[in-house]
């Protein structure tokens, strides 16, 4: 792959201009948002490298980095769950990625089953109470056993 | 403030139940990902701490943890750009927050001046040219000087 990256110089380069210069974490990471194009929702948070990145770029759907495998990840490749991006955005500095997609195959992005990574709501007010997660998906969009089969979850406690 | 957090015992519990229990990474942060309620649009990409997430959940409106001050930071303080909280959102292993939001004052979220963080697209496709990014929004809402001053920019390069 050529290098798309332009090297950092300014802060209004990096702001005002339309050079494409990322910063990448210390550990080579930046956080990708990733919304669903059909209904706003936010669907799931996660990592890319420079590869993701450039891969997303062009090929036109999501690739991340998996930090709980640490490897590269192109999000559906096992589970059918593409998603093809319909905009990426970068923010003001140039440290955040946000990708709006389409779903494919069973419209779902989350390993637990749900369309969205994002399936529970905290309530707001009062923290003197105990909070009690409310979900706001009634059900799971698929079995996780399903589809990923034995493959080990990548939740760590 | 009480101790509204729970231990993570297992995945079924963090996954697939009803108690907050999340994730601060080892720096104490957890990325927070804010869409305005009005648009859908992702507006920014920010960072919360164990406080600035009771906090979030305590008064309903969005407080985080500024990576380039290094403090506490209750969005809108200095700027009157405050975010009143429709939803908060956890995801699945419960290390990222979803803050869906209302925007108070001049109705924008980024020190450049722009509604939106995310203002610039970068279009997909062939790598091999140079890319250019492509600006979403075709002016700013406010003039950064007129509301922040002579406050340090926060980017870094």
């Amino acid at each position: 792959m050529t290098d798309i990256f332009k090297e950092r110089k300014t802060v209004k380069q990096v702001e005002e201009g339309n050079e494409l210069a990322p910063k990448f974490d210390k550990n080579g990471l930046m956080p990708v948002v990733t919304t669903d194009a059909k209904t706003g929702d936010v669907l799931m948070m996660g990592y890319q490298n420079e590869e993701a990145l450039k891969l997303t770029i062009e090929t036109g759907e999501a690739y991340y980095w998996s930090r709980s495998r640490e490897c590269l990840w192109h999000k559906g490749a096992t589970s059918g769950l593409i998603q093809k991006v319909i905009d990426i955005r970068i923010d003001d500095d140039q440290d955040a990625i946000w990708l709006n997609v389409e779903l494919q195959g069973l419209e779902a992005s989350c390993h637990v089953g749900y369309k969205s990574c994002f399936y529970r709501s905290i309530p707001t007010g009062n923290i003197k109470e105990e909070i009690k997660l409310i979900y706001k998906e009634d059900k799971k969009t698929f079995e996780p056993e399903e589809v990923y089969g034995d493959a080990p979850n990548p939740t760590k406690l």
